[in-house]
């Protein structure tokens, strides 16, 4: 720990420290690094773990529990084993599982499109586009999601995130306009907060009333099992509570096995009220023959039932546990104290959040570019790339090793200290 | 051959024929077939011919040539390996072919889809909808394409097709209109017909003039490479021909394996000039993180290059061609001379198209599904599902084996007959 925080030097302590660090940041350019901690890809070794994949199904054959031969065409909702698999870790009845693709980005995407094409059920007209569809947008959150509604014209509204979820006075508030149709949420260790929803949250958004009687709870739970800590955190089942509160087509679940098996070839899932499947599925026989079954026959052997699943996740776990405590160590050994910087310690998923100094974001990922560690860009965890504090950065360690993650780390908090002196001087001196 | 057409016959012979077939299909009832000829789904034996796939990658590992790991995200125009198998067959430079997921109706879909919310290259707007764009669809044509028009509410206008594809004159008339906008295309062994287009046909297509600057010319080449008789029918390269023609956007080539190698699980393909190719990246970058790439690599193993191809769709033939000389036996012995009958003798592709009476085609349906025999419905090669000479059936006779489709063939002819001579009774009575 330091004795003063950064914040609290005179000017003249503050130009000694930006000489200080000038030097040791054209060191640090000196170096040559080539660092990615921009996406949260597994990394080789996890891969690794879903090894036997690879030569699936082999001579097991090509045959389904019910018959089926997957080579062939159909089967639209997917192989009712692996769903019966995922059903417990995703809080989705296995019957209203669909079990398609290999991504689950494109299963919102499509519900999405889907959406103002056509509308939802419950809808009395496609959702309306360009600025007269809202949806809320927890921040930070995932780029993409917030992607999707840029590329289809719909409103984004940012709701800030707690350390229980978005903030549901907030939300309550925002869904009384009947314009306000779906909000995003990652409810369990959260991207990239890390946050998993609380109790109190997830009953409040499954119980509240919205003006709009075809809101959607967009569930992107995509960290559904993947908990790096001694216990898992749990989180209640929102397509149960909003149908007992008498929403049952308030929710739209995802999943899928990328962070699990193959990031590339893995299954995606979607989960949700007989009527909303049936609204899909329905919308999918036109566009479709039906999913890769023999991709799913692989998933289904390989892990046969939710304890394979949590097995296997204890391994992904071992890996990335101490990454998470790498950045934990690094960053607080430079950074703590210092009062420019608080980070999250995740409990599970990807990512580790930090805030650095107010408006200093940017100039954090510049500095690191330069010196080729390549970070998520400052805003991505924003709608529209703008971060108003600019300050949040998405750190992601999955896929570096030890020593690689060591050295981008190293580099990224020399990054954080030079910007916010940089900072601190400029306002310091009035410029800022 | 008979003596007399059907239609020749007097009152009294037609009354004694119905009363003979009646007895006839009453026997045919009860025999409790359970008959399937309405989709063009691969037998086993044909998805037997790639079973290797199942096991694969296995040991070789999940590297692509250019050093990708397979396994993770990314890579979204798919593995350079395979597109520069499929180059070849699908006339499109590696370079401006997409390897995607599993289905090649879903990427039809998705530029339909993408054309409405958009446009494409060359449009000043997204494509109207509700009735405002008309795509020509030559009929008999393929029922899933009509059913994306419908369900995007673009109208549809039939095009009769003739011997060397749709009707060029017609085609060339309806273009003058700006708001056609699209043409459906099979080229080659057509779903039902089995026309390869000429090379007329092709030029004149590449060529044309249309009032509308963004025309697409959905050109869905689903068996490329699916000839069954000795000598492959030629199709010109159409890419190359607009291009020359100064229409370099004007054609979307689709494909896929699903009839090469495993019907649910193969790989789909879209090929276009570099402008179309990054208007359809640029959309999926925004729906997924990327196609299955292990799946992609299973494929460029098996099938290294075009000639392993064309060697692994000699096998395919060896199995389809008894099936198409089936028919044409069954067909003849029993409708040959009866003038109530036509039908296509294919050099290659998935189906026979076969003309009945006019007025019949949904009786005969009916008549074959009271005896166990499914068939594809009555006008479904028609859009809306309406064949307005209530004539066309399309068989797809790849599915059962040679004794199950012998049955289904003569629980069919006499359908055809026993319809037939219904008809021509009625008219004969005043009240056809």
């Amino acid at each position: 720990m330091r004795e003063l925080e950064l914040p609290a030097l005179t000017h003249s302590a503050l130009s000694d420290r930006l000489i200080a660090l000038r030097d040791e940041h054209q060191r640090l350019k000196g170096q040559g690094l080539r660092l990615d901690l921009t996406r949260g890809k597994p990394s080789p070794e996890q891969l690794t773990l879903s090894q036997p994949l690879l030569g699936m199904p082999g001579a097991d054959g090509h045959t389904a529990q019910d018959g089926t031969d997957c080579r062939n065409y159909g089967g639209l909702q997917g192989l009712p084993e692996l769903r019966a698999t995922f059903s417990g870790p995703l809080q989705v009845p296995a019957e209203q599982l669909v079990a398609f693709g290999n991504s689950s980005l494109e299963l919102m995407y499509e519900c999405l499109v889907d959406a103002v094409l056509f509308g939802v059920p419950g809808s009395s007209a496609p959702w309306p586009r360009e600025g007269r569809t809202a949806v809320l947008c927890p921040v930070p959150g995932y780029d993409r999601h917030f992607a999707i509604c840029e590329k289809l014209g719909l409103d984004m509204i940012p709701v800030p995130m707690t350390e229980t979820g978005p903030d549901m006075d907030e939300v309550e508030r925002l869904v009384a306009d009947e314009w306000v149709k779906a909000i995003w949420c990652v409810p369990k260790y959260s991207n990239p907060t890390a946050v998993t929803f609380s109790a109190e949250t997830v009953r409040r958004l499954a119980a509240m009333e919205t003006a709009a009687p075809d809101f959607r709870v967009f569930w992107d739970n995509a960290y559904a099992v993947h908990g790096v800590a001694d216990a898992d955190e749990p989180l209640l089942d929102i397509l149960g509570l909003s149908t007992e509160h008498g929403h049952p087509d308030r929710v739209f679940v995802f999943g899928s096995t990328s962070k699990i098996t193959a990031a590339g070839s893995g299954v995606a899932f979607f989960g949700s009220s007989p009527a909303n499947v049936s609204w899909l599925l329905g919308h999918f026989a036109k566009r479709t023959i039906g999913p890769d079954k023999v991709n799913q026959l692989r998933h289904a052997r390989f892990l046969p039932d939710a304890p394979a699943v949590a097995a296997h996740m204890e391994r992904h776990a071992a890996l990335l546990r101490p990454k998470f405590e790498l950045i934990d160590t690094v960053l607080e050994k430079r950074l703590g104290g210092t009062g420019v910087a608080s980070w999250t310690r995740p409990r599970g998923g990807y990512f580790v959040s930090l805030d650095v100094l107010d408006g200093c974001a940017a100039r954090v990922v510049e500095l690191a570019g330069e010196a080729g560690i390549a970070l998520t860009p400052a805003g991505a965890t924003f709608p529209h790339g703008k971060d108003p504090r600019d300050r949040n950065i998405r750190l992601a360690p999955s896929y570096p090793d030890l020593d690689e993650l060591r050295d981008a780390l190293e580099g990224l908090v020399l990054c954080v200290e030079l910007a916010a002196v940089e900072r601190l001087l400029a306002a310091s001196d009035g410029t800022g």
